[in-house]
C-alpha cells in the first residue's frame, strides 16, 4: 500500500494567519458555522452536481501537520509559536452535514456546512473548496454529457487533457455524473471504476503495416477488441479489421473513429460493416466530444463515445465558483448569532441553512433553506410543505462517516444522481442557456 | 520527509494494451522517436510558455510500479505476464530533449522529444502530457497577465479554484510565467516560492466589531500587513485601518479590495488614503481578475494584483491541448525512418525535427523545424540561418539532468521567459485574438 501525503499544507496562506491571530486574541475557539455554496451558475448550468464528498473525508483523514510543515510554518514565520503547538496537535474535531454525492443543487443550496471552534473550521477552507470545486464543475459536466448520450455509454478518455492528479479525481465525479469507465488506470485501481482502452494510432504506426498491427492486436486481444481505423484510409482499414477478426475466428468487437466528420463518417462505416455482415460490430468515436457534439449524433449509428478535454475541463466551466463563508459564530456572551458581509454584489444570507427539496407529482418545485430553528424544527416544516431534507451527516465530533467512502458509495451516488436528476422539471435537461431549474426560497422561522 | 507516490499508474490503459501486444509481437524493443507538440493555438493565444519539465524529470524518477499496482494490472487481466515481468523491472533508459521551461513556443514546436524503445517511450505518453498540458496552460495564461500588469506585481490565489494538487503545479507555472508569488502553502514549501496572504472576510466577522478585527490582525502580523477593507464599508474600513496601524506605531501597509467596481473603488479608496496622509499605504485588488481586467486597472492606482480562478483554469484555456506522436522508427531492417499518420485534418509530420529560432535585430522572425539530419547538421543550420537553437537535453541514456529541477532552476525558467518573451514581436504581446507571434517552417535538409 502507498501512503498517501498529508493535506494540510493544500491550504491558503491567510488560513494560517488567521488562525494565529485569533488564537493570539483569544477568538480561536469560538463555535463557528461555515457554509460552502454558489451564488450565482453560468448561463449553460441549470443545476450542478454534488461530488468530491469521499475524497473530503479520506483528506479530512490525513489533514494533519507534519514536522517538515510545521518547520516551515515556523522558519518562515507564517505563523507563531503558539500556533505551532495547536497545529501539532490539530484534528478536526467538529461536524460536517451537506449533500449528498450525486444529489443536484442549486444557487444558493447550502451543499456542505462545517461546524466547529473558528481555528478548526477555518483551516480547513481552501482543501473543500479546491475538491468540491473541481468534482461538482466535473460532475456537473458529465451529467449533460449523459443527458445527451441518451444512454448509449460515455467513456472518460481525459486524463492527458488534465493535471495528472486531477485526471484521477476527474474519472471519478464523471462516473457521479452517469459515466461508464475511464481510460485512467489509477482512477481504476483506486476507486474500483472499469478501466478501457486498447490503441493509439502510434501502434498501428509501429509496424510496416496496418494488416500487421490490427492482426498484433487481435492476437493479444481477441476479436471482441475495438481497432483505431483512421490512422490513414478509413474505408480500407475498416475492411480489413473485419477480415483479419474473422481470421482469428471472431467477429470483430468494436471500430473507433477519432477524426473527420463523425457523423458522416459513422454512417459510412456502419453502411460498410453491414454490407460486410458484421452487424455486431460496434462503432465508437472520439474526437473532441462534448455534449453539443454528443447530441449532434444522436441520430448517428453511434455505440459509445468516447469523451476528453471537454470533460476534464467542465466544458467550459472549470470550476464550479463554490465558496466558503462564516455564516453564524458565538458572540461575546456565548451565544450562536448569524453574520453576514455587506460587500458590493457578494452578500452573504447568515445563519445556519437547513435544506429541503419540495417534490410535487414527482417532480422538483423548490429548494427551500430554512433558518431560524434546529433540524426537527426544519424537518417539521419540511413534512408540512412536502419537502424532502436534503443534508446529510458526514462528521460528527470528529468521527468520519466511513460509509461515504469506497466503491458502494461511488455506486449509490450514481444512482443517487440519476433520480435526483430523473426528478427535475423538463426544461432543467435542455443544454441550451438559460435560467437554473428551481428556485431558493429562504424561509427564516422565528422559534 | 514525506514519501510522494508512483506515477506509473497516471496512465490510459491502452498504453499497456499498447505494450502487451507490442511485447507479444516481437515489436516492443525497436527504437521510435515521440513528440510532443500542438497542432493549432486557439484564437487568443499568440504564443504559449513552456513549463513542467522539472515536474516530469520528478516524476520520471518516480515512474515505477509497486507491488499493489502489478498486482491490479494482472488480477484485471490488463496485460499478460510477460509484460508484468517487463514492468517490474521497468525504468526510463531513453533519452528526452525539449524546450526549456520559460521558452516560448508557436504551432508544431517539438517542445519535448523522447527517444527510446515503443515499450518504454510509449508508456510515458499520458503523464507527460498531463503535465505539460496543464502547466504550459497555466504559464501562458500567466505571461499574459504579467504583460497586462505592465509590472506591478501578479499573485496566484486561485488554490481554491483548482484541484487540489493542481493548485500547487499552477502556483509554480505561474511564477514561470511571471507571477511574484502564491497563497498556495504546499507550493511555498515545495517550490520555494514567496507565500502571500493576510485575512478573508470571516476573520473580521469572527469579532464585533471590524475595529476589534483589524486590531487583533495589526497586534499579530504589524501595521505592514494588508487588511481587507470591504466587509461592511469601504470608507469606514479605510478611516478605521489607518488609525489602528497608526495607533499600533506603524503606517498601514496596503488595503485589500475584493469587490464592486475595482476601478472606480481604487481611484476613491487612493484619493482617501492620500487625503488621511497615508501616502505609502498599498491597495490591491483581487476580484475575479483576468488579463482584460488587469488591462482595464492600468491606470487605477493599484499596487498589485491577486488572481484566482482565471488563472488557475487558464484564463480560458484550460488545456494547452498537446499531443504526443509517434514520428520515427526502426524498421524491419533496424533503420531509423520517419512515420506519419494521415487522419482527416489531424496529420502528423514525420521525422526526428530539431528546432530553432531566427532572430532579427533582437526580434524573433521564424520557428525552424529541421528534419533528415542530427544535432551538427542541424546546428550548422541554424547558423547559417542565424537562428538559437531551442532544444535542451533533460535525460541522456536514462539519466536526468537534475539541474532542471529545484528552486534556483525556477527562477532560471522566470528569467528566461522574460527574455524569450521579450524578443517577440510586438504583436505577439497583444491580448486580443490574433495570428501566432511567429510562423513555423519545416525544413528537410536531405543528408
Amino acid at each position: 500500500m502507498e501512503t498517501r501525503p498529508s493535506t494540510a499544507l493544500l491550504t491558503d496562506m491567510y488560513e494560517l494567519t488567521m488562525v494565529d491571530s485569533a488564537l493570539e486574541n483569544g477568538m480561536g475557539d469560538r463555535q463557528c458555522v461555515f457554509e460552502v455554496f454558489t451564488r450565482r451558475f453560468p448561463a449553460a448550468r441549470r443545476f450542478m452536481v454534488m461530488a468530491g464528498v469521499a475524497r473530503i473525508l479520506e483528506g479530512l483523514e490525513r489533514f494533519q501537520f507534519d514536522e517538515s510543515q510545521l518547520r516551515y510554518l515556523a522558519n518562515n514565520k507564517i505563523v507563531g509559536s503558539k500556533t505551532i503547538q495547536f497545529l501539532e496537535n490539530y484534528r478536526f474535531t467538529g461536524d460536517i452535514i451537506g449533500y449528498p454525492e450525486g444529489e443536484v443543487f442549486m444557487v444558493n443550496s447550502p451543499i456542505l456546512t462545517v461546524q466547529g471552534t473558528f481555528a478548526e473550521a477555518c483551516l480547513l477552507e481552501t482543501y473543500l473548496l479546491s475538491v468540491l470545486n473541481f468534482d461538482c464543475a466535473i460532475a456537473s459536466a458529465a451529467s449533460r454529457m449523459t443527458i445527451a448520450a441518451h444512454g448509449r455509454p460515455c467513456l472518460d478518455m481525459g486524463a492527458r487533457r488534465a493535471h495528472e492528479r486531477a485526471a484521477v479525481s476527474a474519472a471519478r465525479a464523471a462516473q457521479i455524473g452517469g459515466f461508464a469507465g475511464t481510460s485512467d488506470l489509477e482512477a481504476g485501481k483506486r476507486y474500483g471504476i472499469r478501466a478501457i482502452g486498447t490503441a493509439a494510432h502510434a501502434f498501428t504506426l509501429l509496424f510496416e503495416t496496418e494488416e500487421e498491427a490490427f492482426r498484433a492486436q487481435i492476437k493479444t486481444m481477441g476479436p471482441q477488441t475495438t481497432l483505431l481505423v483512421d490512422t490513414y484510409d478509413v474505408e480500407a482499414a475498416v475492411e480489413t479489421a473485419v477480415r483479419v477478426a474473422r481470421e482469428a475466428g471472431g467477429e470483430l468487437g468494436a471500430v473507433r473513429l477519432d477524426s473527420g466528420d463523425l457523423v458522416a463518417g459513422a454512417f459510412k462505416v456502419r453502411k460498410q460493416l453491414d454490407d460486410l455482415g458484421a452487424k455486431s460490430t460496434k462503432i465508437t468515436v472520439t474526437n473532441d466530444l462534448d455534449e453539443y457534439a454528443i447530441a449532434g449524433l444522436g441520430a448517428a449509428p453511434v455505440d459509445s463515445y468516447g469523451v476528453g478535454t471537454k470533460l476534464v475541463t467542465g466544458s467550459g466551466i472549470p470550476t464550479a465558483s463554490l465558496v466558503y463563508k462564516l455564516v453564524a459564530r458565538e458572540n461575546d456572551s456565548g451565544v450562536m448569532e448569524p453574520v453576514e458581509k455587506k460587500s458590493a454584489e457578494k452578500s452573504t444570507k447568515g445563519g445556519l441553512k437547513w435544506a429541503g427539496r419540495v417534490v410535487e407529482d414527482n417532480t422538483a418545485q423548490t429548494e427551500l433553506l430554512v433558518t431560524g430553528t434546529d433540524e426537527g424544527g426544519a424537518n417539521q416544516f419540511f413534512a408540512e410543505r412536502g419537502a424532502r431534507a436534503l443534508q446529510q451527516t458526514f462528521v460528527r465530533g470528529g468521527e468520519i462517516d466511513t460509509s461515504w467512502i469506497g466503491q458502494e458509495a461511488l455506486a449509490r451516488a450514481q444512482q443517487r444522481h440519476l433520480d435526483s436528476r430523473n426528478e427535475l422539471p423538463y426544461q432543467a435537461w435542455r443544454l441550451s442557456e438559460g435560467e437554473v431549474a428551481i428556485p431558493t426560497e429562504f424561509v427564516h422561522l422565528d422559534q
